[in-house]
């Protein structure tokens, strides 16, 4: 808005857009919440107090109102939804800016995968800011769709909505000084530089936060969120679908170091969207946990808006956005009213305006040809055999709602001169064909804690190469499951011996459904009904084993080239020569 | 420092330069005060933690150590030094960082007098950052020496050590949309743009705040600051000399506001810079009045750098600056050794090193002679009668360590058909002799609460436009008084009849001394024993003084053009037709 505009409606000489009368404001700046009007136009807070006059006045009659809440981070790609439909899922939970990564479909695409989700945000309602991916591939010990080197990612700087550097995943790179990490890390040197250092500890997290890397939201415990805050890390207490850290850290946090404490969500699946929410689903919780109400709301607006340098917004105050969240419980805020940009957006938990006239990224063909077929396996050239040259094997131990998993050393199940599973132990075959270039690269090795009882299930969702995972009982079902996958260009599915039990296509990238989230919702309960039904006890097995094969969260994973030991960082046999 | 060498020196595989051993860390991002040893090479914090080794250990002995100072807003020339000799004072108290804005120079010199500022900062031990002067002049109101374009200020951006634009003091060009104001606000938009609004309230404070103005260091009661900080201006709480608002503020600060309050000295004079000392002196006031330690020391240290936006500073962490202040008691911090990038500067109250071997600024031919001999007033010519032409008039009401003055109207005192001071009433006569460009403006009027009894003082430092003022009770004092000011090329006089009492020379710009700080304080001392004499009882009647000529601060002000109503902001005649 004009200068001269803005002046003359925060002076009250000319009626703003909308004034929201006798509201409690939650004043992020001062701690308290205060009787104030806010008079908003074009946009942006005009005004705080009394006496402003406007062509719509909404009576809030003493009902709470707070800025905007903002996901300090959060691959959109994860709700199996475009970013619109995102959009559609999240708004209505009072989340008006999310900070993404598009880690997952740039693994997957490349630079056509960003510009994908960049072109899918336009018009969408909702601020969609981007931090470039650094990590693709996440490391040299897997296959990936795509590379992006310090040049392509420089490329993105320049484009509007692209704030800094996402969460540099290769901490032992950034450690120990790897030139390419470096050189990523010096190309945003000038923008924030979000981290990822799980369990990373004492002198090597001293190297990692000298770099001016400046948060971490892989804290596990409250030791490690302690020493990274003291570092000067900022702290993103997560709660994802299947990384649930809020209970954990909520007593690290103190009037003293809250602000250096954020809320994300990073990864969340449709029907925890659905059914819990975002960041308001946070904070809530951070509230039933024992957090000041506006200490909760802070680490959900002001303090990320400050960690990501959004000075425009984050707080109700004149000149920010109008982007404002109304609900009538400050104990537990359930938005009522949702507000973009001064424009009623979302009530009462649904949308109000369709999105706007803009048509969707996946409607121009050139975009839509760059992230669809992206799954090249020939099912029945895969053998998922595994010679039996041993008694001794690693195995990876599943945790549930955790990335990290388990390193466990078992005794084999054989059969026929093969290493099978042996489901009466819980030891499920687990492999991850490769599916980006059609090197018929397959990883091949075991897993308990996912607790199948047969059948199989597979995925193309994979952090973070995304190749093609399959878990399953038998090779029989497990090749099924796959062949269910592959047939629909990406996706999820369970299956028993020949009959495929449920299948959920995601045709965008192996990773997106192009369908409204609802329906993805029911997709994947189909799924989970099917994966209990074949006795998997998880909350979300897919989950679980789409991090299964992310070998940059310790301790032992499983991608294309084999499994890995993420604290040594190297490949490492299956089969103990003990 | 090069990335590489940073993380071999974080990981300690490298040898630190320095190693700060059994420390207590004032930890700013986490309230904490905890035990550390602190690893530092080439000028930066490699780490914290334990086992770290280093060409030089120095064993704290459970002493604390927080970061080095930041005071938010300096007027290095309050000071009455050279810049190169403020650092001689500041650093001592623990101050390593200032945020400067060159405005009395800016006014009497224009850019020469800010490129002067900068030259001379070069090299000395102190880190001077530099906001662009926003009001040079402050007001139409007032013969100012220079006048500063938004495109004269945009020159200044691209400097190093230039950080955004300083303090807007005027608030109502600001509020009512003044295009040269908006002009400024608009060239520094991407820049932190720092304000100064006494008195503003309600919307048009809405108004200022809504361009994008962040702070303000002008409050001087409980009320106006909480309405300032829900409005989202940062709070500079200032001790300055004749501006003291500390103990009236402190109240207002919460563990849950405290990010949004930052320490400021603003002005200074020699007397107190020696004696009570700089943001110490104000982090030790604050605990005095309640404050905890670690919230006292944030304001001065983490709260200004997140204001400013310089994250490479304001905190003990890896990466960081190694500005750092030694000290033993916590409640009353008394820096024992300050550390500037890594290096002793200075130790129990005294600088170590002499100033670096390049040449002070003054030492250059074509800098010094921009800043000198600027006085240009024929004293000869000055008439200082006031003819009668009415019975009551308009009167300054100056109030001590308060830079707001009453508006008064009093009986004029008369004498010969013409308005006279009356000592018996602490009614004395007032004039802003023009001094810049040889105009031969002289505003007059009359003040009370000085106190003289007789005699008269004279000085060129009189904010903003640092024309010649001269406050007495009769005349001829005050000619005596102005032609010793005037001869020395600027300073500061005090006389009685034909004798001078004391003289002070300024003769860089009319502001500041040539000479090392202890001999200004002599000086400055010396002429507040004749102030005394003369009868005055005001702790410091020429600081008091020098903000009488300033109309951007209520109520009632005198410049060279006349009296200024400053809350209708518009001059007004000294006689009332009544």
């Amino acid at each position: 808005m004009e200068l001269k505009r803005l002046l003359a409606l925060a002076r009250g000489d000319q009626a703003a857009d909308l004034l929201l009368k006798n509201a409690q404001v939650v004043n992020v700046f001062s701690g308290e919440v205060h009787a104030a009007d806010v008079a908003v136009a074009g946009g942006v807070i005009v005004g705080l107090g009394k006496d402003y006059a406007a062509r719509e006045t909404v009576d809030l009659d003493g009902r709470f109102v707070a800025p905007g809440f903002i996901d300090a981070h959060v691959h959109i790609e994860s709700s199996m939804v475009t970013p619109r439909e995102f959009a559609r899922a999240v708004v209505p939970h009072g989340v008006t800016t999310v900070v993404t990564d598009p880690h997952e479909i740039a693994n997957v695409c490349g630079l056509a995968g960003v510009r994908f989700m960049l072109d899918d945000a336009q018009g969408a309602p909702l601020a969609m800011l981007v931090n470039a991916s650094s990590c693709v591939p996440a490391t040299h010990m897997e296959t990936s769709g795509a590379t992006l080197s310090a040049d392509d990612l420089a490329t993105l700087k320049p484009l509007p909505g692209v704030l800094g550097l996402a969460e540099v995943m290769n901490f032992p790179g950034v450690v120990y000084g790897d030139d390419a990490v470096l050189a990523k890390l010096s190309a945003f040197a000038d923008r924030v530089r979000d981290g990822h250092a799980p369990g990373l500890t004492g002198k090597r997290l001293n190297a990692y936060a000298a770099t001016g890397i400046s948060s971490d939201h892989e804290c596990t415990t409250l030791e490690e969120a302690r020493e990274k805050l003291r570092l000067g890390l900022t702290i993103f207490v997560r709660e994802a679908t299947n990384a649930r850290n809020l209970k954990t850290l909520i007593p690290l946090i103190t009037a003293e170091n809250e602000r250096r404490c954020c809320f994300c969500t990073d990864d969340r699946q449709p029907a925890d969207l659905v059914d819990e929410g975002s960041i308001d689903h946070l904070i809530r919780l951070g509230v039933g946990e024992g957090l000041h109400p506006v200490t909760a709301i802070r680490m959900g607006t002001l303090n990320p808006a400050e960690h990501f340098r959004l000075y425009d917004r984050g707080a109700i105050a004149p000149g920010r956005r109008a982007d404002l969240v109304v609900f009538a419980d400050l104990q537990s805020p359930r938005p009522e009213r949702v507000y973009l940009e001064g424009r009623l957006v979302a009530a009462n938990g649904a949308m109000i305006s369709a999105a706007p006239p803009a048509p969707a990224a996946s409607a121009i063909p050139a975009v839509s040809a760059a992230v669809h077929n992206t799954v090249h396996v020939d099912v029945g050239k895969v053998d998922l055999a595994i010679p039996a040259s041993g008694k001794r094997i690693r195995v990876i131990g599943a945790i549930e709602n955790q990335l990290i998993t388990h390193h466990l050393v078992m005794d084999a199940a054989r059969d026929d001169g093969r290493l099978v599973a042996d489901p009466t132990r819980d030891l499920l075959k687990m492999v991850v064909i490769e599916r980006h270039r059609g090197t018929g690269n397959v990883g091949k090795g075991f897993v308990t804690g996912v607790g199948l009882e047969r059948g199989a299930i597979a995925g193309t969702v994979a952090h973070d190469h995304h190749n093609l995972v399959v878990i399953g009982a038998d090779d029989r079902s497990m090749l099924t499951a796959a062949r269910a996958v592959a047939d629909a260009g990406g996706g999820q599915a369970a299956a028993e011996g020949d009959t495929v039990l449920a299948l959920l296509p995601l045709p965008i990238a192996g990773l997106m459904s192009d369908q409204p989230i609802e329906q993805v919702r029911a997709g994947m309960d189909r799924l989970l009904r099917a994966a209990r039904q074949l006795g998997s006890a998880l909350h979300d097995p897919f989950m679980a084993m789409s991090f299964l094969a992310l070998e940059v969260i310790p301790k032992l994973k499983l991608t294309d080239l084999g499994l890995v030991d993420v604290e040594r960082f190297e490949l490492v046999p299956l089969v103990l020569n003990d």
